[in-house]
């Protein structure tokens, strides 16, 4: 009945997606402010009009809302917390984008624009779902809360205050999360491991102003110079980290992870070109590609502020330096813990001259989930059905923090269902999501809800 | 009389300064080209306005005008070649300064605005030394020639080309610039001894796209960290430079200049603290520092760019990186030789993953000039007389590439007279002019062209 539903209104849907990628809804930007407010309430219509219960924004001072509903009808079956995020990183460098990042582009089967994937895609996908067993059979097979929040990508302040506060209300069995990506095209895939993250700013001062490097140079400390002197030291050439300690909470991934990996269908020649392109990938050879992404930590830095980055020249020596700076984290590493390693190698690395300080902006911890559960057995049953292949079971290299949280404060695992591809180009430009897994998204969190109320 | 007219006209004087200050003729912004225009247009009046012959703009496809005035009616007299510049460097970071860079504010003794000292207050302190003597004698006591750019501040080009095409149609005995320093308040200086510089961008590729650091992280390289990697073999912590061969064409100063050196008021805790304002100053701590910011060549970072640094949090790792990075030449270092030295220090810096390539923007030879020339004597006199103690001889850190040009093409000597003060803030937010200097300089440069007439 449900995939009638899906077949006549596939067109509908697609219209209805690339409606909600046409909100530039960047919450880190203030300028976009009101756009992120208008994908909220995006969502919550959806909701409404599908005939879930008590759709609303839940608003909290200086914070993008969340938008949560339910549909708790199904006695003695077990409850589902449906998580997604409908807020999207910023589009930089926008002269990359082939198409304006917020004006949906089909090209060949895939849908471009920030957040056709990361995030929204994908949770567009599960209201459409939802929207099909009510439209149809008048009900869903299992209880079902959902919860999309509007600070993903900005450390989600906001869900975490508000799931510790309101954990009773909240009681769910299981959580269902389509934030992750299929190995391959065409092969179903549950995520069971997440790196955590801390993410800050490394500021390095000098002088008390900017200085002229002819007039100063070669006597006043140059706050750039010593930062690449600092990070430098945390990694080295090859791509090894060298801060005292890190490594040491590491737990490598056990003997049958490890073999299942080894059995996935990966070609690290095909990465590096057809992923990468660039001369060469870095980090430990010893370590295999797919550990090194999702097993082991990272120390990267994603943008450098200070002195001039315009056209032509300026000479000028900086006053200050400021690096964003992140930590991948992986079991059983703790996120206080490497942040005070990496402030004393900060610390130990300092040149003179310059003062160092490194300020954490968010942070998550790791997350393992064991794949023996009930639930993600069921979805894995669920993916097969939609996709006719065996679900391989994999990790991410990324961190959904709101995994530890619904861990943490609901003591629920949560199901990590990706229908992402690997070159959707996240956070990147040139986001796409592929068309024919949104579709067959939709058809398998149907499915999924099906054997779960069976 | 010239010391009377230039008693009565001060206010005027002054006004005039502001309103030439006024004009924000950044030459290194596309959005100010009008405005650089404007300056010039500015310039090209008052030399017409106060007498000078033939004043008028000198054009060249795409560059910022010349501005050329003469005045050959002293036969058997030497032929003087005023040179100044009429742009002035952006202002950022444009919240640290107290009042806007182009409104001309006066606190205490100083005028503060972009440009106050470099060059736009001691170009117009020149010419209102020739306004009095042609407004009061209706001549001048020696020929002169003024010449003056657009395009200090962003290589010159366009006088390169002019001075080179038409070395007979400017010949003179000397070169006459207002662009550097008095080594102390009250102590008449003159400079002897500039740096050169080649300026250019340092990029350095990794991956096709930017890429997300938690899906990629430990396994792409990261331009950013490669940076870091090249920035911290290029110098070490101390501010030593390491790059092979750099060192070796440095000429050490004479044991008489050191000497004269060592003479000069400079207090090293006092200058780390006024002047630079930082925990500690770099550099080899066996080199005086005056030697090491006048004798001593530099490599300097001056802004990176690539990845995010807005506010709050991206994961990106980005494909490109580009650092504004110069090298700081001194005798008898020449600007090819160190950009090919660069350029193998890099490529045998770069790490694993990335690419990096140095593009040279602008160049210029480093400058000695003999202090016992007719000129610079007769120069020391004036200022002698003009402010009552003995003329010093000092080196400037800083780059006129000018200088070399004229000695190239012309085969004529500079007098750097300077009347900035130390702690002007070139370049940096807050520059400044010491009004009683511009006054003085007046004075001395109206008495230069008396001795050297005499």
């Amino acid at each position: 009945m449900q995939t009638e539903y899906f077949q006549a209104n596939r067109e509908r849907f697609l219209e209805g997606l690339k409606a909600f990628l046409r909100i530039p809804s960047v919450s880190t930007l203030p300028e976009h402010k009101a756009d992120v407010r208008q994908a909220a309430e995006f969502v919550r219509e959806e909701l409404a009009a599908m005939g879930m219960h008590g759709a609303r924004l839940i608003e909290a001072q200086g914070r993008h809302p969340l938008v949560y509903a339910q549909w708790l009808e199904a006695p003695g079956k077990p409850t589902l917390l449906v998580y997604g995020h409908y807020d999207v990183q910023p589009v930089e460098p926008v002269e990359e984008w082939k198409s304006p990042p917020f004006e949906p582009t089909i090209r060949g089967e895939d849908i471009f624009a920030r957040g056709a994937c990361d995030d929204k895609g994908q949770t567009y996908l599960i209201l459409k779902a939802l929207e099909g067993y009510l439209k149809t059979a008048g009900r869903l097979p299992v209880n079902v809360r959902v919860l999309i929040e509007g600070e993903e990508e900005v450390g989600g302040e906001h869900i975490e205050e508000y799931v510790e506060a309101h954990a009773e209300e909240l009681r769910a069995d299981a959580a269902l999360i389509c934030d992750t990506e299929m190995f391959a095209p065409g092969l179903p895939t549950i995520c069971v491991g997440l790196r955590g993250i801390v993410y800050g700013e490394l500021e390095v001062r000098g002088a008390r102003t900017d200085l002229h490097s002819g007039q100063y140079g070669g006597a006043a400390p140059n706050p750039l110079q010593a930062m690449a002197h600092i990070l430098a030291q945390l990694k080295d050439r090859e791509g090894r980290i060298r801060i005292p300690g890190f490594l040491d909470d590491v737990r490598p991934p056990s003997q049958l992870e490890q073999q299942a990996w080894a059995r996935l269908p990966f070609d690290e020649a095909e990465y590096l070109e057809k992923e990468i392109g660039a001369p060469a990938l870095v980090g430990p050879a010893e370590i295999q590609v797919l550990e090194r992404v999702w097993a082991q930590p990272t120390v990267e830095v994603h943008g450098i502020r200070g002195g001039f980055i315009g056209e032509g020249a300026k000479t000028v020596i900086p006053a200050r330096a400021l690096a964003k700076l992140s930590m991948r984290l992986v079991p059983d590493q703790s996120a206080d813990r490497a942040a005070e390693q990496l402030r004393s190698a900060v610390a130990a690395a300092c040149p003179p001259g310059v003062v160092a300080e490194y300020r954490v902006i968010s942070a998550a911890p790791p997350s393992l989930i064991d794949p023996s559960g009930t639930f993600i057995q069921a979805a894995a049953m669920a993916l097969e059905k939609s996709f006719g292949r065996e679900t391989v079971f994999i990790r991410s290299g990324g961190s959904i923090p709101i995994v530890g949280l619904f861990e943490r404060h609901l003591g629920i695992g949560s199901v990590l269902m990706g229908f992402g591809l690997p070159d959707d180009n996240l956070h990147a430009p040139n986001e796409k999501f592929h068309l024919p897994n949104f579709y067959a998204g939709i058809e398998a969190v149907a499915g999924y809800l099906e054997v779960l109320g069976s």
